[in-house]
């Protein structure tokens, strides 16, 4: 059981008091700390939470908290870590865990030199068909794995902050790209290093100063590729799908629209249908239950579990610190319009191993390349010669 | 918090146990209850269940015992019920209620007498998307509803009591159409009157005594109709799916195959892939979270948390008697082979009401009957004269 | 090559004409036909077709005329079919054959006696999905017929003649429940007699004397049953989906929303979407090639042929008397609430055979009911004992 | 009508065979040639081609020919096409047109210089999908186009020629790209200048010398970016997919696999699936009518139309000279790592312009950024104040 300290009263700092009563029921959030007084009253109100505070380090430090959850604005991540670092508090923080690799690691650098408990949010990797389809790749479902693509796209954020690049940090990548490059590195496996980045980012419909699409390609030391794809210019709801190549097989994955439920409604839905969706009339998919299909509920299960057996959970502030380096890497690359190293001044994975390629053998001359069925009836061979690279076909 | 007995240990009782431990961590199974001395203690060891017994009286009346969960076969259920009523301790039994009305019947009474809490187990009307769905229909987003079809078919069930008519009460109908037919209800409106049943049903494939494919229609009093299809001769894994036509909209879920997650795999995924699935390799479509997608979360919620603050859950015993009535009504109709009234000796919703049909005024001469959009651009009403009944059309 | 006569210019004339003039260039449209003058010349101006005229008996008899295509609205089929044989002309006539099968019965023995080619224009039995799926049934895809599902439903027709039941000879059923049983009759196969037929029929929405929605059931000599859903009463387009289950697999079809193309706009697509799309901005799901996703160029195609090559086409004369055997069935069973036999004069199918069940041997003592994978790894099979009869299962 | 001299007897001479005769059967193929005598006449025999050869000038300027149909392999196309210039026939190529823009640049010239007829045979630009979202898109349903994606995935092709870089050209993106570059510049315009490219290409699995996996970016003029994905890796069939995000919506199109067609087959189906398909049994995915699917329908219908009627089709050798300019310029960036231009010589669309973005006034004072529902039934806008460029959030 955990006595939490939730910073934080936006759309995050909800859905997360949400996941946390819902799920495990033993937790319960002792105080809640946000900017505006009233505004943090009636949060506290609303949520039965028995405390209220404006003042962060009020919150942090607590005696009866023992956990604090960050569900700031980005550029607040910094400041509160710290603050819960130096109050010797567990410490859990939303993503992105920073706006930059260099700001991360000093947040990493202060859990770890506190040595208290640390949890980096990464909602999307907990989502059941992710938990899923990863336990699927571990298992050798689909061979190894090639190419990832994650995309995340809706037609915007809805606070003012997001906005604005000197809070968020960026635009479209380190907001949602976050997510992307996290999802990609999880079916790639945690412990190959990505090595470099490519990436194009637009502003190409909102007035503002940070890019609102955005499109990476992350190069691993295994030879694989993950391919992010962000946009605030999407029209028609919240597009979050995943696919995953491997030499054996391929995996889908659809988070949100058109994932069971579809309503056609001549008067209207009159109210919520989903998060971001456009359209309350016609056809509209909403969806069974948000906060399970995001992932909260996973994720905190996994945090606080950890956090009472003091294992290290699956997302810890190391990785927030990874992705950073990632984004990062994405920017530069924007600037300078090529790839971009990958600058991890700590990487805790393996060391550098490049692509093989297994060669499967059709007979003692010929490596197999592929075989297919025609559309009259045939089934053909394509063999490449072991000893002269010469590639010719055969009919079976 | 319930401390509760589990009777049961079979798939129904494995996913109670983990639906019971992974929802609401405060709540405890204390005893397990099973036919087999060995395997209920392999049971109650892997789950962390303190006590076991075969003695179902033993479970029921142990003094720390306040909520019994019935997941025994169905022929078990009217002893159980019986005995925990006797025992003073509330009650959620497994569907369906009973094997027939009659039985049902005397296990209301029993629990209603002892004024012990109940509930009904059904929880296919507790997955995220039927809540969601059910509130949309509630919320008017598709107006009065007229029809709705529940589907379940898979290959057949695991256990061999099932198969055998006796202990079970029939085949695919008592087992899955009980589902389909509170589904059907449940959207169509708790307060309104099944009246009659006609139903179909066959030993297609199997070499069984009961039927292993049905549909069946049931008539409501507001004019609505509910059709099920239920089999145990589908291929290809498990079909779960829902459709409702109101005057304003449509909804279709889909809680299995095909929700969000596709795999290929050439290997194939060596091992359970999900309930019912057929194959391991090609093209394979896992669920995320089976326990949450079939509804087990929700209705524990539903039903532990009304047993604490002692207010009627969503599904009660009254309805597991009433779905009884509608399936005693469509095995009395495959004999007769016309509809047959649903008999029922208590009816606690509104009085009989019929369906009353809304006309759309076009102007004052004419209704309209429809207004479609024609391939050439243009706009075609189709209209009927209030005096003379006559119909014709007139482009816009 | 063949030269035609037109009868009709309403929507299905003008599909007609379409699909005959894009598939096979070297037929012509020599002459249409219509009630009205004007409108009727105006086709022919607009589909570059020679002459026009009103006169029926004109555009039948004449001499460079070798086939006549019947496009009229349901009552006057019988009076243009008879003029057509008397002419001993080809005649291709567009669904329902008939109102009643004793109208259908003699059209056919009207093109019989004149020995005249005729075609039955029953599109929907010609979808590329549908003519994939009959090839992979009879290839063995899935194991004997067990059960087939065949669902059209939309707002409603778009002429006024559909909703006068005197005009049209019924309401949903004899409009689009004559395509349903006529693909469910071609799944079980067309020398398998239907016996008996179930169906529940009523007037839920429009102001009308005919049926708007109907759900019926026809059994199959050999045991297979045929479900079909009609309605004017569905909101959101056009469902049209079919559902196949053998016992050995599975066939799932859907002709028309969300096959492939997905469409969000928020200004809307600004005119026609599809036919009988309900809604032109938000979430829309055009079809890409309506004439042929409807069967249209198939059907023409093997009408043509076969009108050339004097072979029998796909569906004959014959096909709509059985089809018109059904759906009267169907209405007697509304009146009586029972099953009702289908009444045959003329059979030309296979004798009369009931359902045979293949037994699948375990071992010398068992039959196997099934295997299925458990959660936990295990495989379950249950068995029946060959000499009790009693029903077991196994663990592997 | 016209004569059609037929080069190639492989897959892409199979498809285009059977394409031709199925859909205007007025044109005939009077002449086939190939390299391999004896498989020439088998061809020629079963389609019914009157005559065949193995020499490519003998077809080519056969009097009685007036249309060439190149479906060659790539290092043949260019001879091919001189070939026929130099005969004054009209002449079809299929994709790609040429290895690089160079030969595609001879090519080109060859034929406007001799006044031929000229076609690119790009089919995916006609499938009956793309046809219908380009009419959209055409018609304003989506706003302005920003990003499109087009995949082309399966597990490699089918003759051995593709996989040696000296006949092919390249891998993957010589083969697939070719269509995902023209597609994707279809949906933006064709008028708009493709100005930059970036690509990633490894080779993944296969034991070759070029690409069997790419991504690339190809910028516009407009701002808009076209991204394509290829892979000769993917596992599971044949993976067909385009989106388009424009300002006002989206586009969805999938055009093979899960299209409609869903099959279950324990027994597996015994042949031929769809083209590409990996397994038989199991979920397989069958296509309705393969030939309309993948555009050869549509596409030889427009191109014998314009050959007909001396007009330009929607793809001539201008539009392949366009995508081979790009393909040369994403080989030049896998090499140098980097963005590079788009080298075209002839440039036949409009002048460079620039993005430009479409401000939406909130008020005299604010642009509107965005409007959002939240959960709790709030709609909040996102504001920029037009003076100071501050971003803020309003709750309406």
């Amino acid at each position: 059981m955990a006595n939490v300290a939730m910073l934080g009263t936006g759309l995050i700092g909800l859905f997360y008091t949400m996941a946390l009563s819902g799920k495990r029921s033993r937790d319960r959030v002792v105080v809640v700390q946000g900017r505006d007084a009233a505004k943090t009253e009636a949060f506290a109100r609303k949520h039965g939470i028995p405390r209220f505070t404006t003042h962060l380090e009020e919150a942090v430090s607590a005696p009866d908290v023992d956990l604090v959850v960050v569900g700031l604005p980005n550029h607040l991540h910094h400041e509160a870590v710290l603050a819960a670092a130096r109050a010797g508090k567990g410490v859990l923080c939303t993503k992105p865990l920073a706006r930059t690799a260099a700001e991360a690691r000093e947040m990493l650098d202060a859990v770890e030199n506190a040595g208290v408990f640390h949890g980096y949010l990464e909602d999307l990797v907990y989502t059941p068909k992710t938990l899923k389809a990863l336990q699927s790749v571990r298992a050798g479902t689909i061979g190894r794995v090639l190419w990832t693509r994650s995309r995340e796209a809706h037609p915007g954020p809805h606070s003012s902050w997001f906005w604005t690049r000197e809070l968020s940090g960026g635009g479209a990548i380190i907001d949602m790209g976050c997510h992307c490059v996290e999802i990609g590195r999880s079916f790639i496996g945690k412990t190959v290093r990505p090595v470099e980045a490519m990436c194009w980012g637009a502003t190409q419909v909102h007035p503002i100063d940070a890019e609102d699409s955005a499109v990476g390609l992350v190069k691993y030391s295994d030879g694989a590729i993950a391919q992010f794809e962000v946009a605030w210019t999407f029209r028609g709801g919240m597009d979050l799908r995943d696919e995953v190549s491997g030499t054996d097989g391929t995996i889908f994955l659809n988070h949100w629209l058109r994932t069971g439920i579809e309503v056609f409604s001549a008067p209207g839905a009159r109210g919520y249908v989903a998060e971001k969706a456009e359209t309350e009339s016609g056809w509209i998919f909403p969806v069974g239950d948000e906060v399970a299909a995001l992932g909260y509920e996973a994720m905190f299960t996994d945090m606080l579990d950890s956090f009472e057996t003091r294992r290290e959970p699956v997302e810890t502030f190391y990785d927030g610190y990874v992705v950073n380096a990632i984004t990062d890497a994405c920017y530069r690359s924007i600037e300078s319009r090529r790839w971009e190293p990958v600058r991890l001044e700590v990487w805790r994975g393996s060391a550098e191993t490049s692509a093989t390629m297994e060669l499967v053998a059709h007979d003692e001359q010929y490596w197999l390349i592929k075989r297919e069925h025609m559309p009259d009836g045939r089934t053909k061979l394509i063999l490449k010669d072991r000893r002269t690279g010469e590639v010719l076909q055969k009919v079976e």
